[in-house]
């Protein structure tokens, strides 16, 4: 019995689309270059934008007009404009014109890269891009590499690499008759992921041992030694040590050769978390970046870090991929395939089932810049740092806090008159949150020994050294405004 | 000591983008229209498109133009179109026209959703586009949501979020301590997805308890009662069960009030894997699809599976997400902000930092064809599905192995002559191939019972009737030409 219904009316049609996506590509491309017209951090309150939405779903449809018109009026306002040339907070990102493109083909073709079969292009193409970017990064043929969608999700699969490597019953068995408790080595400047990971994976929190660092915030490798020696003194199992090339506080990079000796020694998996650093290696007279990342056994570079790649796109490259598809290849009946053993299935490397055709943005933007072109765009994000970094040398109220070997400038406002480390920290919370009122730039703090720092970091496409001048313009002027009488 | 570096270019400009931009415009309108003129499965041989591509990266910038025509000559034909209303395997996705739209703007706009204020817009359009999925879904308002890439990140998270409400100590101290093995369940039908967390959380995979399932592939709940009951005699701790609604094979549904009622006696985490099945909820009359799932901890369903969403955007919501958070929640300094406590940062729910602003695209859907919009299109694929069915009942050489709940048909080939499972199997694999081979249809297959069988899944927004119609025409002229003689 074959129930009557009304038949569905099918997608938008072809000339809505065009219509539509038409209006959109004038509208970005008048965006991508006039965003700075846009207080960089949202100035909404909270809850108003979800205020200005019904409470409801509606219950019949609208033309993408109004949708749009409602984008505007409702959603424009509450974003913070991480594709502003004057966004300089955390990490400064960039979707690049030719890696929007790129992703938009992939949103229409909407490929499903998990099994060969179910996508020879985006399966092919991602080994190719990896390969390209490998080359750029001066790492060995002998790494493979794979996308994921963020630096967390790659992290992740090295440490689990790193427990299957060291627990080899751990697929099946459980961490339970693991015996000894394992143990993790990074300094105390890695990246939050890697305390993520580590919970994720069941090693417990307390697993993770973090390694004091250097005046520079550089792990130190005797400290590692050290600590190894006494943790298998007492019993416990060291798995893995992570090795930071550009931290996020302050793009430290810690020795991985080093590292690479202890690692070696010792038989321990070492992962190197250059997602956003690894970027620096591609420029000349930077490649001691990645010096002994060649030893490591597996790295994470984000090209939609400072590659000027759309989010999201985490490259990882591995020495072992043998052993992530010991952790994590499981074929259900469904997904087998009749393919010749050399074909590839992404799937195999992976937590998740499902991946986005995310190559295309990464070979389109290799492609439309080449590698000079991205390398004299990193090049000039470095001019510009050491650039602000001399201006805050300069000036008498203020100090530098770190090196800038890379884009990220540390510093921090020392109003004459203030003493005290507390209050000296009230100021200078105070004038980011002034500077950033303004509505023309966005910086963002971090804590580096105890201390409240101020932090300016360079990476977006279109950054110039007018907005990075405008920038400590009003860094000076607001201080200027906030001096105690 | 500044170095002098020649400025860098930027980006694209703004005429190159546009012109660029419209062209893909078209391209893409045209693509959705008329998709059926490639090959629905791709005729890449495996190495084809890589062995198309140059080894090493290129140092000088290619202009937009010809890396597009190199996309359409070397990309294109290593397509599997999963964008084509004749892609009919595994489950048929679609990437409508308004949320490719959408997708587009949030590619431009880069979002990072990680806290509040790095995007206040995708933090509370998040919210709403969640609760009004949830509506729809006939959850109550208690289910509290958040987005991932994946079903199997949601997964992933939900039964993180059970172990850690077994063990309180675990994010410390990890498994170790843990004292009692764990057990998770699931039907011998639930998705690998799974397995993957369940080895990824460290429980072991046989930790997991497949439990048998009946005639018609649904879990058996007095099963699942047994055998908890004699996990927990033999020293065992049960922490999850999962629940699924649609499953992989047959969209069969588990019966989720009984389910609850085992998993409410013992304290046990009900997760329901609803990733494909959750959708049929919003059809009147399949309101029982989800029956008993207001019961449950959680429940993932997949937008980018049969609601007309570019991959990837899985909904995840969660009674106790309060459990969540003390799973995953981690912030460190350069992360810290001073909104009030009202505001919700959505990377306190997530292993990933980074978070892509994927609501954006499930609202403007939502918004552009209306709940009744997205039923009627639903309601239309159950409609072509149970027709299907019924030629497949009707014919004399084809048998139909599953119930069709759903939108998915599970059926085989008896042709005359052919005696004994064995080759019978080898005579449906022997189809498959042949009306795959034809370009025109793409299906896959599952094993039922031991058995072969093929699998026809109805999903994309512009199949119609005249495709289905196709498919089961191609099925019996290639079932005729490989008939024995």
């Amino acid at each position: 019995m074959i129930a009557r219904e009304p038949p569905a009316r099918g997608d938008m049609s072809p000339q809505e689309f065009c219509d539509a996506g038409h209006r959109l590509v004038d509208w970005i491309a008048d965006y991508l270059s006039s965003a700075e017209r846009y207080p960089v951090l949202s100035r909404s309150a909270p809850g108003a934008v979800a205020a200005a939405l019904p409470a409801a779903p509606p219950a019949g449809g609208t033309p993408f007009d109004e949708i749009f018109g409602d984008f505007e009026r409702t959603i424009v306002p509450g974003l913070t404009h991480w594709n502003s040339p004057t966004f300089f907070a955390y990490f400064s990102i960039s979707a690049s014109g030719p890696g929007i493109l790129a992703d938009f083909l992939s949103s229409a073709l909407n490929q499903q890269a998990m099994l060969w079969r179910t996508s020879p292009a985006a399966t092919e193409l991602e080994r190719v891009a990896l390969d390209w970017l490998r080359q750029l990064l001066g790492l060995p043929a002998s790494f493979e590499g794979v996308i994921y969608d963020t630096a967390s999700v790659s992290t992740l699969h090295a440490l689990a690499a790193a427990r299957e490597a060291a627990l080899p019953r751990v697929r099946t068995d459980g961490l339970l008759q693991g015996g000894r408790p394992a143990r993790v080595y990074a300094s105390a400047h890695a990246h939050s992921s890697v305390d993520k990971a580590v919970i994720l994976l069941g090693l417990g929190h307390r697993s993770l041992v973090k390694v004091p660092c250097d005046t520079e915030f550089r792990l130190r490798p005797r400290e590692l030694a050290a600590s190894i020696e006494q943790d298998l003194a007492a019993g416990h199992l060291p798995l893995a040590v992570v090795a930071t090339a550009g931290t996020t506080s302050t793009t430290s990079v810690d020795p991985i050769a080093d590292i690479a000796a202890v690692c070696e020694r010792h038989g321990l998996w070492l992962h190197v978390d250059a997602a956003y650093g690894g970027a620096a290696a591609l420029v000349p007279g930077h490649e001691w970046v990645l010096e002994g990342a060649e030893r490591a056994d597996s790295l994470v570079v984000n090209p939609h870090k400072w590659l000027f790649t759309p989010f999201d796109l985490s490259a990882f490259y591995c020495r072992r991929m043998d052993v992530v598809r010991a952790a994590f290849s499981l074929v259900p009946d469904y997904l087998k395939t009749s393919e010749p053993a050399s074909v590839r299935n992404l799937m195999d490397t992976g937590i998740q089932l499902g991946r986005r055709f995310r190559a295309l943005k990464l070979w389109a933007i290799l492609r439309y810049f080449g590698s000079e072109g991205i390398r004299a765009r990193l090049a000039e994000h470095m001019r510009l740092a050491r650039l602000f970094a001399a201006w805050v040398d300069e000036a008498d109220e203020f100090e530098r806090l770190a090196p800038v070997p890379m884009s990220v400038v540390c510093f921090r406002w020392k109003p004459a008159g203030v003493s005290g480390e507390a209050e000296r920290d009230r100021s200078n919370a105070a004038l980011l949150e002034r500077v950033n009122a303004t509505g023309e730039v966005f910086l963002s703090h971090t804590v580096l020994d105890g201390r409240f720092v101020l932090r300016l970091a360079i990476g977006h496409i279109r950054t110039a050294e007018h907005h990075v001048a405008r920038a400590w313009d009003i860094v000076r002027a607001e201080a200027a405004d906030l001096r105690p009488a």
